[in-house]
């Protein structure tokens, strides 16, 4: 392209994230002509040192720039006896956003699928059964996504657990709130159906 | 969000740019930790200049890192009798890409807009005069988009010119190719049948 080479620069940067095209990545390399220049210095850093700051956290592998992450280092109201086991760190953002919850969480980095090669110790698991081990855990909700993926990875780490002295649980799978019926896929369906509660 | 803070600087960052949501910004940021050192550096590099290294060409008002753009510097080929004038600099690359034409260019940064309080002084209409007089111009494309601001500005310019021994022309607009007759617009198949040509 004839643009100057750091507006191509700025393009091809784009381009490199998934989801991101061409036409949008000249959109938005030239859209950065018009903003502020404080948030471009400061967007600019952060992209610069993130590989270098972001680490994980040694109990729980959430992402944090200390030894471990806010969660873990929360003194104050969280409920230290409680695990939940996500796939990756953005979920525990959902979790928290949603606020019902107060536990500790365990981020795996994955699920265990042969099909892709992912064995159990790809992903982590052995320093989930290490903290259990260690830590006063009474129960693990396992909140992995419905897939054959997510229920290997469940029943997997459920068998471990076997007579460890902790609940094994797993979140409910179902029609979503809020979705008109008719969209519902029939897996769902049979899950919702299978987990029916009584009403009150 | 619970996210450590140069993740969090990355979610601003990317949500400064129109079109980008929060869940696409933290989708974008988190990927970043998967990316390859070296894009980073360079995509960060280029944010971190970008406003201060691209200019205007003086002649044309397209952009560029020195005083005159690629195209007004390129000695090679270019007829320098015709200027396209058009509102924007990414206009220019897309006559580029096209490939079909080898003439100047003049951006206008903008199209007269009374609604919107922009006036032919405040877009860069007083240049493109200055060039038609000092300049050995033949022919002055306009190829503005087909809407009030366009035909306004189509106008204004065309009737500065008069008398100045150039021909003013305009790019044609019709029903674009490869499209379903039945989605086009009405006012579209309007322009479409007035400028209609006989069949060769």
């Amino acid at each position: 392209m004839n643009y100057p080479d750091i507006i191509n620069d700025l393009i091809e940067g784009f381009k490199k994230f998934s989801g991101i095209g061409e036409k949008t990545a000249e959109r938005l390399a030239l859209s950065t002509l018009e903003m502020d220049d404080e948030v471009l210095q400061i967007f600019s850093e952060a992209l610069k040192n993130v590989k270098k700051k972001i680490k994980r956290c040694k109990r729980c592998n959430y992402l944090t720039e200390e030894d471990f992450c806010v969660i873990c280092k929360d003194d104050t109201f969280r409920d230290k006896t409680t695990i939940c086991v996500v796939e990756e760190p953005k979920i525990v953002t959902l979790f928290e956003k949603m606020g019902g919850y107060h536990g500790l969480y365990h981020v795996l980095d994955g699920l265990i699928s042969p099909l892709d090669g992912v064995s159990p110790e790809d992903i982590h698991i052995a320093s989930l059964i290490e903290r259990i081990k260690n830590e006063k855990i009474h129960e693990v909700i396992i909140a992995v996504k419905p897939s054959v993926e997510g229920e290997t990875t469940a029943l997997y780490i459920s068998k471990l657990l076997e007579g460890m002295n902790v609940v094994v649980s797993k979140i409910a799978h179902g029609v979503p709130i809020g979705i008109d019926m008719e969209y519902i896929d029939s897996l769902t369906l049979e899950m919702a159906l299978e987990d029916r509660k009584n009403v009150a």
